[in-house]
């Protein structure tokens, strides 16, 4: 078998036999061929497309080529989710609670943010004393204890799709559905859960832009999931505004704990219930309303944020935290934002508010550069609202003064105003299942 | 300037700058700009094509990327002519004494065979002494005093075409119409001829399949050419069965003779006359029906075999071969190929006759493989020709006994046999300029 002529065969259309996919991820983890003609191969992937047992296929080699974790003692209610990226998104600290509440176990690997959006490690590790690195043994110890743990990805999961993501990255060939779905997909069957929920998330913020792609996206992973005997739901939801009012990591843990204390229920709970419903349906074979009902009654009663208590703690984190919120530091400056004019926000471009987050110093362009916990945005307005000029639409948190000037100006390009109310547009755009 | 940026806008269909070509060519050659890159770029221009503008750049960027031949002494009258390729065409060693008996100044420098093609240097060096290695000084001279010379290309001539195609054969990116036509252009601009006539071969036994594909090379390169203050004229010609009866080298070379010597006029003549004629036209602006009767006329009356001697002599060669073929040797077996059943020959695969001709010694696999001069295939019947069973239509020549197998099955699957006689093709589809 000769790479050649699997690129040959792909540019022009043709569909890869099995053999052919394993012969080219393997080739490329072992180095026996050249990164050039995997780059080439790529793009013919790109423009030509995979068909669903490709996508299988390719999803399973990469997701072989590491280690699989063994969840088997839990039995069928193991639950993980995914997020295909966003700003704002804190929801799995919200989901995470609810779901093991009601009798899912999260036993969960997170990552951490790069360019606008966060990661769940980050902001996890905005809690002093939180332990996102604990062995595979204290993981699985505090998974039975109390029935959640999130830890960052370990290095041996799905390599191979961590060596062809970096290539992808340098070559212009990340955004190929077939190719993101069974990246994604590679790590989450690694990852060992039965029941997994998908939030695909379209957007400003988001890696797709609109609505088909999202939906096509979301279709191709669902498939994967069944064909490898999983239960499996995707959530469309949208991304073109932030979700929530906290972009950074600490004043996400803090906006996380609000909903948890049932004081804060808008469009970021919307969002986390219907993940963490899906996920209940999929993992006790309930109904949707039933599953709804019950994740309204643990948020009502207070068992969420005893579970979140009990996993923070038990991850080392100290809990004070939640009645204490100073507890988690602060920025050495808070910078008042507010608008230039009468009227309404008709549009926040969220991957950019994303950026200027991050040069407030909540994010990192490499995954070298080290973050500031404490800084981040709050918004005080978001799209629909009306606003008088000269009103707080936002509040910059920062140790950053030489890079306050910038994000100013990242922040007003990103926020658009109109006279007339603009049309609301949809939180979750469908479920695939 | 990033390349990721050029490889995304090529991808999404756009054009690119100049200065995103001389980047992306000089980043190549320079080495700052890595392997897996530039083929990922190379296959979205695969997709995606390139405009007329664009490719002119990467000619003109490639072409000086080396030496400019320096034909300015000789002023309008230069000419050059290059084939994209094929099986038994032995053009060049015809239409250079032609064309130098009536005026032209042909300065030219010419390939090896690869594959299933042959080349014009390894035929001269099938005719002992012959040198297509002499210095540049000996090249202008015997130019001045002969009016041709032909050896092989420089190391320095469009060095980055002959980097970037290395990369395109191993990335399954050769077959784009943008990329032949800058790669083949770049070598011909740089080799400083004023007047160029390219034979743009189409069918089985060429790089291009049809005619449709084949005229837009044409067109694509033409354009490269006005653009760059060059008469031009591209000869759309039949390749879908060898050129003539002799594959190989010495036996290509006793062909041309016999043409010279007006001994043999038929579809090789055809094309040598279409070639030569147009190379006229553009040189002296004389009419092509001026020219067709002034190439008859130095065939017939034996001036264009006398330049030829004086040419083969000049650069070293014996040529008492052209009175004495047995000069040139022989190969140690002569097998006779008979035909398997009464009927008319109705297609030849000429890339499998030049891959036979290979095989039996006359071709190479890899540029470091040595070659057979005296091996090869003489065909005693063509496309159209009627067979009775046994009768011979081939004399393979080899000195590799156990290569004989092999090519004769080999040879036995490029020959198709039909009841009815085949409607005729043409041998010359059309001119472009």
């Amino acid at each position: 078998m000769r790479l050649y002529d699997i690129i040959e065969k792909k540019r022009d259309g043709f569909e890869l036999s099995d053999e052919e996919i394993k012969f080219f991820i393997g080739g490329y983890v072992d180095g026996t061929v050249p990164e050039y003609q995997i780059s080439a191969l790529l793009m013919a992937i790109f423009f030509r497309g995979m068909n669903d047992r490709e996508i299988t296929t390719l999803t399973h080699t990469m997701m072989h080529s590491g280690d699989i974790v063994d969840l088997s003692e839990f039995g069928s209610v193991t639950v993980d989710k995914h997020s295909t990226g966003g700003v704002g998104d804190k929801t799995s600290l919200i989901v995470a609670p609810i779901v093991a509440s009601l009798g899912g176990i999260m036993a969960k690997m997170s990552g951490r943010g790069l360019g606008h959006t966060g990661g769940t490690v980050d902001k996890l590790e905005s809690i002093p004393g939180f332990d996102t690195g604990i062995s595979s043994e204290a993981f699985l110890e505090q998974v039975r204890k109390v029935g959640v743990a999130v830890i960052g990805s370990t290095k041996n999961l799905a390599p191979a799709d961590k060596k062809l993501y970096a290539l992808r990255d340098v070559t212009a060939t990340v955004n190929s559905i077939p190719l993101i779905a069974s990246s994604i997909m590679s790590k989450k069957l690694a990852a060992g859960a039965h029941n997994i929920v998908l939030d695909v998330k379209i957007g400003s913020g988001a890696f797709l832009k609109d609505e088909e792609e999202g939906r096509l996206l979301a279709e191709k992973m669902v498939n994967i999931g069944k064909n490898s005997g999983r239960n499996i739901a995707a959530v469309i939801t949208d991304m073109d505004r932030p979700l929530g009012f906290a972009v950074g990591n600490s004043v996400e843990v803090l906006e996380a704990v609000s909903v948890l204390k049932c004081e804060k229920i808008d469009d970021l709970y919307t969002v986390c219930k219907a993940l963490a419903s899906n996920l209940l349906s999929l993992c006790h074979g309930w109904s949707i309303e039933e599953s709804e009902a019950k994740v309204d009654e643990v948020i009502k009663n207070g068992t969420a944020l005893e579970t979140f208590k009990n996993w923070i703690s038990a991850q080392g984190g100290d809990i004070s935290f939640v009645d204490e919120p100073s507890v988690l530091g602060k920025t050495d400056f808070e910078i008042e934002i507010t608008a230039q004019q009468d009227g309404y926000i008709s549009g926040m471009d969220a991957a950019m508010i994303g950026k200027t987050a991050s040069v407030l110093g909540a994010g990192r362009e490499t995954l070298d550069d080290v973050i500031d916990h404490t800084a981040g945005i709050i918004l005080k307005k978001k799209t629909g609202d009306a606003v008088k000029k000269g009103e707080v639409i936002a509040v910059f948190l920062t140790s950053k003064e030489d890079k306050i000037e910038t994000a100013k100006n990242m922040f007003a390009s990103a926020v658009e105003f109109s006279t007339e109310k603009p049309k609301d547009k949809p939180l979750i755009y469908g479920i695939v299942k």
